[in-house]
């Protein structure tokens, strides 16, 4: 038998605003728990890129930053974009979702898993334990649009379009992807459960996403399958969040219910993400830069401690190295005896913990 | 001085499902609050349509109703559709969606308005008693492109297309009938506040969209004009949808958001809404015909109420007729004591009251 893979080459790109702040506090977690393990290595390789990089060199993300991402083992993201640095067509800088696109980066996985001591949304005790995963395809839909759209007609009668593209390839490797999900879950313990949102009662491109998700559920008989529509879901996501375990999406549908579902466990400052592709994966917290609060300590590390845990958990599975997917565990573990301990509240949940304040509790916890 | 209008024309759709069974008791509802005024007369012609009416017809609304609709003062429309009963290509049986393009009723005006003794999911004290107005453009956006999806490409890579249309005219008239609700609003007591829901970060189409709702901002300088990113906004109103006061926002996601406000009432069941145009306005539940519970006496009356209580307010502004307006007020009024006193809960909320105990409760707060 082979020995499993012991050396990861991780890219790394701190981004824009507070992105800079939690980065290395992140990298030093994400070291101290390979090395509890011990016997592993993580190269990483940092790179400037989003709207502060633009501002002075009129590219978001260099390409050589690209090729490195491309043929390293994963990607970790903190935070890229600013309100005020756009591109001239007026859309902001998010070389993300490039990234997304050009790693055909598919299945963007944000769990929805709450944490005790958070204060949450929900009145429900059930609504203080979710543990659901959204599933946003992330290389097409409506997003596909997003260099394309155009101007058409002039005076009162101009109207501006955006096309919605959504593939039998995009669909079928999605909804793999979700099954397969699904099916690592109900060996968990969960339900077993794929439900697919979209808007087939309109929409054409909807029906079709339908209906090759239930040609791909029929390869899973293991596992149930159902269907939303989108507006129903987003109403369930206040009302019984709880009936989920993994639901499939539309990009742009993605985006809506996965920030519904961060605010279901307290915010962007607590919900982690991945893009998983075939071969390559990034990881990023949810959040944005945060331009308000740069430089002043306040910024919450947790959602990109979250997504780092994620990742190693995701090297593991890869490359079938059970230590590394240990060490995701360890920070798991961590972040959860930390809050659990009733010792740390953020700064934007109310309480006056700081990316400090958080850091050194989650490493002692670690 | 002109003598106000006082026979008023309603063309009535009891629809699908349990609309029939909740139509007779809104009508009646209608005409108490009318009698308890004195003076006004409704005439209500019904019309069959929907999807039932499609199984046995093969057209969804008939061109007599339609035309009806069109003449008469407004349309009071219960439900339609049925999951079971389809277009050739899939889609649903919707024609409340024609009427909304064929009387050009832009405006979707979702009231977001909690009423006491509701169970309600969130759990801040201000998450009791929310008060805002979601307006959902209603005759184009990604909707629009309903008839016209098509299918390209072939084998693995074929792929399904819908296109979202923005257009110049459509914005100024919804941007203006957002703000102008928001001034009526204000000299109400409300904040006064105009918020555009958009993904121009990423979008062209919503970029041009946000440019013109800053160009019509500008033109109602006493009130606020704010933008929120309609993944933000999901997340927004899970965490504190107090803040909002009057949300504008595209088909597509004003069909989403509007939904999660339906589920910050208490669920479709306590959602009224308005499809509003120039001339002419169609009232309906956000429910659907809820084929689950056809026939049990189950279906609950209280948002095609809310809504015939709109449409009453949304006549006497038309027609500067305060009488019709005060009817409309005594079943707002009504609704609000018969929930305030506890004695019904409907049966979607854990409750065992039917269309007849609520319409009781209702008739007897009158
Ligand atoms: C920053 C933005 C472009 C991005 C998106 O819309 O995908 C973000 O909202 C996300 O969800 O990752
Ligand atoms: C029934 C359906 C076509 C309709 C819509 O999507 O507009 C409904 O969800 C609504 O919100 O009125």
């Amino acid at each position: 038998q082979l020995m499993s893979k012991q050396i990861f080459e991780i890219t790394v790109f701190p981004g824009d605003g507070i992105g800079i702040e939690i980065t290395p506090a992140c990298l030093a977690l994400i070291q101290a728990a390979i090395d509890k393990v011990g016997g592993l290595k993580l190269n990483f390789t940092s790179f400037e890129a989003g709207a502060n990089y633009y501002q002075q060199h009129g590219v978001a993300l260099p390409e050589q930053a690209m090729e490195h991402a491309k043929n390293s083992d994963a990607t970790l993201l903190a935070c890229m974009g600013m309100p005020s640095i756009r591109y001239p067509d007026g859309r902001e800088i998010a070389p993300q979702l490039e990234l997304r696109e050009t790693l055909d980066l598919f299945a963007g996985v944000r769990p929805v898993k709450t944490l005790p001591g958070i204060p949450l949304p929900l009145e429900d005790a059930r609504g203080k334990q979710l543990d659901f995963v959204l599933i946003r395809e992330s290389t097409e839909g409506l997003f596909a649009s997003r260099e394309s759209f155009s101007i058409n007609g002039s005076g009162s009668e101009e109207f501006a379009t955006d096309t919605q593209k959504i593939s039998r390839k995009g669909c079928e490797r999605l909804f793999e992807f979700a099954f397969s999900l699904a099916k690592q879950r109900k060996g968990l313990g969960y339900k077993g459960e794929v439900t697919c949102v979209d808007k087939a009662n309109v929409l054409g491109s909807f029906y079709y996403m339908r209906q090759i998700f239930d040609e791909v559920a029929a390869n899973h008989p293991s596992l149930a399958a159902s269907h939303i529509y989108v507006d129903a879901a987003a109403l369930q996501l206040v009302r019984q969040p709880w009936q989920f375990d993994v639901m499939v999406t539309e990009n742009m549908f993605g985006d809506i219910l996965s920030d519904l579902g961060a605010g279901l466990m307290g915010g962007m400052g607590m919900a982690p993400s991945a893009d998983i592709g075939e071969r390559h994966a990034v990881f990023q917290p949810c959040h944005g830069s945060a331009p308000d609060i740069i430089g002043q300590g306040k910024a919450n590390p947790t959602a990109m401690f979250m997504s780092a845990a994620m990742m190693l958990n995701w090297l593991g599975l890869q490359h079938q190295n059970s230590a590394i997917q240990q060490a995701g565990r360890f920070i798991d573990k961590a972040i959860e005896l930390a809050y659990a301990s009733g010792e740390i509240l953020p700064y934007e949940l109310g309480g006056s913990d700081g990316t400090e304040a958080i850091t050194n509790k989650v490493f002692s916890s670690l």
